[in-house]
């Protein structure tokens, strides 16, 4: 049904982004085979590095032509194999498309191309006193991949997922033709919004090659309090009581004592307190230190009314740098900790995180294995880990599809989805399948149709 | 291809919902024919005023058997013929489906059926101290009319528009059967996002039966100020400057002494100020008095700075209802002073305002009509009226083709849309059309046709 590169195609190729930018056989590093969690893996039969629309497209156009199978990839930390080739053809790499192209104050807009780092963009927004809201941990993926998983991040309690920031896109389809879907006005009631379908679609409806993106003005004031508690049942229980009370912290991350020493190993760093089982950790922000200060005392009255053992307030630059690098380290700390794992990205509602964890404890004592995990406790969006460490590999397939199957099934039944943010792409395609039924994937069968006939982009992911 | 409603299926149908609530011929009120604006009519061959999903479901599965098509309608307060069932069949009505269904204090997410009005539900959040923020002007359309339309608001400058607060969608099917989209989560990145297809498809994919609606924290306090300018130009340049100044209002609105003066004498009431041609109304909230006053502080000097006339503090309870009631009875009051008028309800980007506004009087005069306009200047969505008033009907239809010609073509060179809020429907398809272009068009019918291979449900609607 594809068909293979050949030289005549590579000569294409070299001709149209320049011959150092086009690797074939030994000269792909075998990274691009797989993705941060190496799941499953394939090596492409080429590595083209784009590096503008224009170029895009005309690989596009190609291999639509010659019925090839394109694959993206970002700078490659996802977690489900959404950029592996696993048909092999093609993969497009869009790093070295990574330039700021605007900043427009009047309308609170960036325009960026998608190989700009989130990092980069974060701290771009901020030497312009203005805040991109998005924060997911890995501050090192692209805005390409950010968008393409509708990625949520931190701050997703207060200020919502990448989704409410992206205003417009410039894509390439799957035939090379250049597309504009929306525009960077504020409102829009113009047909069928393809940009929100394109968003959360992991590369498999057409190629991001611009982002017109929603900036914010930057907060003037932000306070982060860590707040130990005995165990994690009262922690995460103190959560949906903060919303009741109508504050609306910024972040609220929960942590439990076992990531956090793994983290200080891992960084071989301290944090400032381990004695205590669970934690949260809460942000707060605002435009004045007065506001915050008031909402913080609110927050933390209530915490300790609920029974937390203490609250510390995260302001020293020192206490800031131990905390949230061990917050980024989790999952980098984790991997570290065990020979093989999996992850599993629920959402549940936010008052139904505690029964969740609970759950996975249980699970863990039954299979007698390591399930740690760490997440958005404000967003109801947990990062859970099967830890394969020193079981035999058929035991531990056998281990992770039942944990598996039974924590899709448990997160079902609370009312929550397959994935938060790390998205669907070739590793939960099952999941996905028996959470919505046949009716909801034949609708997603249609749509990728409609956009890409051919099924020669990013085949063999969500719904294919 | 569409077959006639027969004594048959109007059989089946006073057996699903209840005699009194299927209506025929004579039973059937003429205003069923037409929405707010009335540029297309057209008499249903059955009405049906559904109560409840199994109803909407137990229809659509007979109407699909018997490829009838259904045109479902709201409280019909649409102004580009959305809800007008231009080929006959059945007009499903939801103003039944008006219960608001849960609250949920620990997820901030209430749950409504599609009927409820906005009034209804903006009223409740704030008994139970909180906020829906979308905000659009007619109180009286239903909720599901409102995402059926991504309908926005004047709070859309800092809350966002109604998709930033759909979290999950129960629909019924073309084919009757009944799917949930997404959840009461707050991320989700489990494949392509059907919800936000929903959203603003105007009844076209499937029919919204539940709205899980997220909701925000009351702020504390709110504050007005009208400002007055002494020409649009100066109004309107303004308020890219208040962006530029790092403030975010809740609203921005610009009005015209005209429309002013229109609306004193359809209301019957004064507005506390008319000397000035051309004002902007502002509201700023937030959780304290004091932040709010020293933002409008702020606000104020900066529009002094810049030309303003004066700065009235919106306060009194008096003073409110004058100036929000004026606002509110905007369209009615232009309807009012014409014999019939069509309108464009352009988006552009908040530093084009004044351009576009410039071209519409240029349009005015050069056509020698009247092309009133109001609308929110803090999101650059624009409604403008071209009025008939003594204008023979050949003349009046040339007159109104080649200026929205003209008016699209202006609002796509300045970077903005065919329709900011108020959809595309029957009346805004071929200037669609124009600005989209024959790919993504098609792209939208590919999806059409995932979801209703049959093409009953709304035909001859946005890209049919």
């Amino acid at each position: 049904m594809y068909n293979k590169v050949t030289d005549e195609d590579i000569k294409y190729f070299k001709e149209v982004v320049g011959d150092q930018y086009v690797l074939t056989g030994d000269e792909i590093n075998p990274d691009y085979a797989h993705d941060e969690l190496g799941g499953v893996e394939k090596m492409p039969e080429v590595l083209i590095r784009v590096n503008s629309t224009e170029e895009v497209s005309s690989v596009m156009k190609h291999a639509w032509k010659r019925s090839i199978p394109v694959t993206v990839r970002g700078s490659g930390t996802g977690l489900v194999g959404a950029a592996v080739p696993v048909y092999g053809g093609i993969l497009m790499e869009t790093t070295r498309m990574n330039r700021i192209l605007e900043l427009d104050e009047e309308n609170l807009i960036v325009k960026v191309q998608p190989g700009v780092l989130l990092m980069e963009l974060s701290a771009f927004a901020e030497e312009n006193d203005f805040m991109y809201p998005p924060d997911p941990g890995e501050k090192s993926a692209t805005i390409g991949g950010n968008i393409s998983t509708n990625a949520g991040g931190m701050r997703a309690v207060k200020y919502g997922v990448t989704r409410d920031y992206v205003r417009a896109l410039k894509v390439v389809m799957p035939n090379g033709e250049i597309l504009d879907l929306s525009s960077r006005v504020a409102k829009n009631s113009s047909g069928y919004s393809l940009k929100d379908l394109a968003i959360g679609s992991e590369g498999t409806l057409c190629i991001i090659c611009e982002a017109t993106l929603k900036l914010i003005p930057l907060p003037k004031a932000s306070l982060s309090l860590l707040v130990p508690f005995k165990d994690m049942k009262s922690a995460i229980e103190a959560v949906p009581k903060i919303f009741k009370s109508k504050v609306t912290p910024t972040a609220i991350e929960y942590m439990s004592r076992d990531t956090i020493l793994f983290s200080e190993s891992y960084l071989g760093k301290k944090f400032p307190d381990t004695k205590n089982d669970a934690y949260i950790l809460l942000t707060i922000d605002g435009n004045s230190e007065e506001i915050v200060e008031k909402e913080a005392t609110l927050v933390a009255d209530l915490c300790l009314d609920i029974g937390a053992l203490d609250v510390y307030i995260v302001d020293t630059e020192e206490r800031k740098k131990a905390v949230w690098s061990a917050r980024g380290a989790f999952l980098e700390a984790i991997k570290a900790s065990t020979t093989e794992m999996d992850e599993c990205d629920v959402v549940v509602p936010v008052n139904k995180v505690d029964s969740f964890i609970k759950y996975t404890h249980q699970l863990a004592e039954e299979h007698n294995i390591r399930i740690p995990s760490f997440g958005h406790a404000g967003d109801g969006n947990l990062h859970v880990y099967i830890c394969r460490d020193q079981l035999d590999k058929d035991i531990w397939e056998e281990t992770l599809r039942v944990c598996f199957d039974k924590m899709y099934q448990k997160a079902e039944e609370l009312g929550g989805l397959v994935s938060g943010e790390h998205g669907i792409g070739y590793a939960k395609k099952d999941y996905l399948r028996k959470q919505y039924g046949p009716t909801h994937i034949m609708i997603m069968q249609g749509i990728k149709k409609a956009f890409d006939e051919k099924n020669i982009l990013n085949p063999g992911k969500i719904c294919m």
